[in-house]
């Protein structure tokens, strides 16, 4: 496994001439582009332009329309539905949210569900665009059915993730963006190209046994819920799965539970679909409909304050706040470039050549 | 150990006494005897009459106000932020749930964030109240420190509950109502009440080891966040956890992380005070909101009844759907009446002696 280093820019071009070689908008392919590349800043390499690929094969399929309308079929003051006409959930969630803080704006608070949608990238891009309007943001969507519920050996949710974005004041933001599966199916991803067993309680084979072998996912096994095993509060993690699932494609009329659509193109959706597509659920609150915004701002510097001084079991490790890993890659990756893994270039070369766009350069 | 039975009336009228003794309105004690005993229906002894003594010792410290002036300090039209003047939760989170419905029915949600209360029984309550609405509830609330953050060994959290409930049609209503650490707080309790260990993943000792003693956790442990280790997800369960205190304390000027105020009596809470006793978070959206309430209930069921479904481990496990064992509890125990053990009959009675009420009979 080799590394190759791009800066942002590289890949960015590279990235929205796919997505118009698609046939998006310059608009929906600068957007797009940005909630990938977004990702791989944030060191979220699973969610960046390696799934570019997984996009334009969807696409190949029919199942993702380059040119969405977009539109509102549901609403009130605060709430409202969104049908996302199939289009790329990286430009379709922006739409909701965008809505969801003109409604909060407004109102105090705005919540929006999507139907007919697909994968959005990375939640924190969402939710992190509430935050730069002094709000908090929420973002969910479900996902592929990969995990099991506790009890089951069958694949019934995604692995369905749940973020929530805070101002403050002069720390960066708290970012608590995480999949509600113990492991996120990318670290699975990282263990099958190393060859490498994972830790008890990620995964379970297909018939409900403890696994250690990414193989036995890939043979009909499933990602556990966070809290691993009913003893160790798995009905927790499968609580929130079904609260993500439940938000995001109940409410809209998206499909749920084992009918969320597949993002590899080589699986169809199974038949007798619920609802349309995949889910989400956005949602902004302005800081200042609960208590000023310099007092709220002030009293999250003392608790990132407080939780960074909190007693370190090793004096090497200290506590870490959601969302600081993430903000620290920002930083260091728009300087130094974002390493991509040779299997990840070969793939995005091979769109390039059938796009007959300019491959990157190694 | 031994068991009481007693049935739901006679608790009732016992707790009602002694809420009126501590000088609550009939109104109020009416109310807060609900919440509690609503928790013993449920199933969740630790929850219910069982911490009667706890709010008595609070009142005696003049900790808990049994008149409190309980009022709204800051608010849009979907938003507020209620003080609870020192009041007792169970009566506090009521009025702000009822605040947050009222916005909902006007505007399509609420959100109302609380400080300057105490601890409100369980969050199950408060968001089964937009239920009766069809409306889907949120409840959240800090606690007492006692969950150390992945890598430290200080208590810097509470157990800090989220609970969502989702209305369904021939189902009863999807409850999560969940701890956000590995193990709830009345697990240890029992754990030690019998001299047994518990599973490793549940608590660390006073230096951040692995213990399975709940002595250890008495010594200055710490119970362990969602996800047990790094490993397995407890910087997710922290998250979570930090989240429930971000929106429940840090967002309505309540006292959060380590300086939440402990629900134990014999502990003063911890000087320089960042905020106003314990804080909580509610929450309610009109289902219709989104998509005609109808579709959206026939949607559940077919949720419920998927899941129900689900390929089992084992044939006699089926998977739990949330909140179905508590309203199993509920039925069940309505008709054949609560148990206690005669440790919390021993202390309830010790109270009506020193409040001059007529004592449980056994």
């Amino acid at each position: 496994m080799e590394f190759y280093n791009f800066s942002e820019q590289v890949l960015r071009d590279f990235t929205q001439s796919v997505f118009e070689k698609m046939g998006c908008s310059e608009i929906h392919a600068i957007l797009a582009t940005d909630v990938l590349i977004k990702a791989d800043l944030r060191g979220i390499d699973s969610h960046g332009v390696a799934r570019l690929t997984g996009y334009v094969r969807l696409w190949e399929k029919g199942r993702i329309n380059p040119k969405p309308n977009i539109k509102i079929v549901h609403e009130t003051a605060t709430t409202a539905t969104v049908d996302g006409d199939a289009g790329l959930g990286l430009v379709v969630a922006p739409f909701a949210m965008d809505l969801a803080i003109k409604k909060a704006k407004e109102f105090g608070s705005g919540w929006v569900a999507v139907k007919n949608s697909n994968h959005f990238g990375i939640a924190g891009y969402h939710a992190l665009k509430a935050v730069e309007n002094d709000m908090i943001g929420y973002a969910l969507t479900n996902a592929s059915p990969l995990v099991a519920p506790t009890f089951s050996s069958e694949r019934m949710l995604g692995t369905n993730p749940i973020c929530y974005a805070f101002p403050a004041g002069k720390f960066p933001a708290v970012v608590v963006d995480m999949a509600t599966s113990t492991a996120a199916n990318g670290k699975l991803e990282i263990a099958q190209r190393q060859g490498k067993n994972v830790p008890e309680g990620w995964i379970q084979d297909k018939d409900g046994n403890a696994a250690l072998h990414p193989e036995d996912l890939k043979n009909g096994g499933s990602l556990l819920p966070l809290g691993s095993d009913r003893e160790h509060g798995s009905h927790k993690g499968f609580g929130l799965s079904a609260t993500v699932d439940i938000l995001s494609a109940v409410l809209s009329g998206a499909s749920y539970g084992p009918w969320a659509p597949p993002f590899v193109a080589f699986m169809d959706p199974l038949p007798n679909q619920p609802g349309e597509g995949l889910g989400h659920f956005l949602g902004a609150m302005r800081v200042d409909g609960f208590r000023p915004i310099e007092d709220f701002k002030a009293n999250m510097d003392n608790w990132i304050q407080r939780f960074k001084d909190a007693k370190p079991i090793d004096e090497n490790q200290k506590v870490i706040i959601p969302g600081e890993p993430e903000l620290q890659a920002e930083q260091d990756r728009k300087i130094n470039g974002i390493p991509l893994i040779d299997a990840v270039v070969n793939d995005l070369n091979e769109i390039a050549e059938k796009l007959n766009i300019a491959k990157l350069a190694i």
